[in-house]
């Protein structure tokens, strides 16, 4: 059975709410290996193996050096089983940058990527699309574009269940000629490179309004304009809704129309809730990481071990490996990358 | 009086329409020259001026080309017409591409501007946001995301009546440590040019969501991120009330809670309306340059040219450079900008 290494510490709602997480998904099949303050985690048992790590470094100022000096927190353990082979993946709360500093350390980048990457699916109706990466690489070169395409397209077919994923290019205007100069590359090295592919579809650059058409399965983007527009997408979403909720709250007559269009409202709320998506997923590793959100319950943080299980089962890090090299898109051995 | 030279070419309702604006504006005391079709246009007088100039390039595929080549354009003439002082600004519609390149070529850069920005205020209810660059400079260098922030600071003083504002700098984290590496420079840049201005403050990096939670007045970036950033904001919000629409059109009872609410609704979704911010601001030039959205109505293209005019009476071009002088962020003399 897929064993997969929880870290209880990071959720809003406590290392209890994790432990049900985890009994949740153990229940749906799944062999957890949960890290955290033992005495909030209940016994073991039932295909969650209790360890006890009480030590949280989720909320450090400084993930890069809270990893390396505290190596008896919860998610320094836990990544240390997925490196050492005792889990096939990771799953952990909150803070991403604490579980990407651990993965890259413990997990390890995988034979011949650049620069790992963070995706997040939207939850845009009818066409969820998979945004990388969304905050790990700030400034990227051509060549971790081109990577990010594969992985976000072997990510998307393997866990989303996503056939032959059309990948977009986010650029300032749909011309190839349009753009940042990494990105005017980019554009024409994924023309080159998913000719020879299988795996994916390269549609071009699409523009921000794009994101959201159904344009696009994938959209590859860098680290730093990709976690703006993934913060940006929430905040417009959650704010509207918010003001019409306050618009509805501020009248009689806007209190009964509320109540009347809650019912056709509802699964629309829910469809663009991001717990549905189960987190951020670490693309580019050995073994597939997943961060679910601080504020999620443990619906939420299931969903992320369930995820993590599939893209275990579908092979996610051999299918983005095979896609590069028959891409020809691998790093090449003995070719340091310049960071 | 002050004279703004207006190009009637380029709006999806027709010529027809910015000459509506045209004398909707001069009705509130602005002086037009106006540059398009005369047939289309009606005749002389009332404060308006006809240019007979029927040939329009606003949708020339290559901007830079269209410009060059054909000098009789209405955009062409209409931005000489700024460029040899025989109006103050200039108001386009459409095109932002186009009306960068004729401005750029014939009104020319400000003394000591380093690239002209392409400002465009969010109309976030409560507290709308000015955002630069949203399209102009996919790249950027150091010097020119600090003279943006003072450009922008210029404009939202004068034109939208802001003391002070606020400046952020876009990143992907608060910390100053955190984005890009011409963001963490940029970041170290303006705490110091800051200190020694009187015109603006500099409150640090903001994200995403910061866009649009009034923390900023201002918001600097690069182009290509800024133009991602708008294109999202406004593809979201559009989407959201688009659905909320349908959801409501779908069922009798929907359609009663969408009549119950629509009165409330009304002045948060007018509010929104990109018309009334008047469209996007050329800044860094000799003279203010606005360009009106393609599908505006005369409404929001009169608020354009009315917005030009309070930039020249203020005197943004000015202020903007007094603003640098004391900042020491003027481009030297004799130093040319590598591009």
């Amino acid at each position: 059975m897929t064993v997969i290494a929880v870290d209880a510490n990071g959720a809003d709602l406590g290392p209890g709410e994790v432990a049900a997480a985890a009994r949740l998904a153990a229940a749906a099949g799944v062999e957890v290996l949960l890290f955290g303050p033992a005495d909030q985690l209940g016994p073991s048992g039932g295909g969650v193996e209790i360890v006890d790590a009480p030590r949280s470094i989720a909320k450090e100022e400084n993930p890069a050096r809270a990893v390396r000096t505290v190596p008896d927190a919860s998610i320094v353990l836990a990544a240390r089983a997925v490196g050492e082979g005792r889990a096939a993946a990771l799953v952990c709360n909150g803070s991403t940058g604490t579980a990407l500093v651990a993965a890259q350390l413990h997990i390890r980048r995988a034979h011949g990527i650049h620069r790992p990457a963070l995706a997040i699916t939207v939850p845009v109706p009818s066409h969820p699309v998979t945004v990388l990466d969304v905050g790990a690489n700030p400034d990227v070169r051509v060549e971790y574009l081109v990577q990010f395409a594969f992985m976000g397209a072997a990510y998307a077919s393997t866990v989303l269940g996503v056939e032959r994923p059309r990948v977009g290019l986010l650029s300032n205007g749909i011309e190839p000629e349009r753009g940042s100069q990494v990105v005017i590359e980019a554009h024409e090295a994924l023309i080159a490179r998913s000719r020879a592919s299988d795996v994916l579809t390269f549609v071009g650059n699409i523009e921000g309004d794009g994101v959201l058409n159904g344009a696009a399965d994938v959209v590859v983007t860098d680290g730093f304009t990709g976690n703006v527009a993934l913060k940006l997408i929430e905040a417009v979403s959650q704010t509207m809704l918010h003001t019409i909720r306050d618009i509805a709250n501020a009248s009689t007559r806007g209190k009964l129309g509320g109540l009347l269009l809650s019912g056709g409202l509802r699964p629309f709320v829910e469809e663009i809730d991001p717990e549905g998506q189960g987190g951020a997923y670490l693309l580019g590793l050995r073994h597939l990481g997943v961060v679910a959100h601080g504020s999620f319950t443990r619906q939420g943080i299931a969903k992320a071990i369930l995820r993590a299980r599939r893209g275990v089962e579908e092979d996610v890090v051999g299918r983005t490996h095979s896609a590069l090299e028959a891409a020809g898109a691998l790093r090449r051995a003995g070719v340091p990358t310049a960071s």
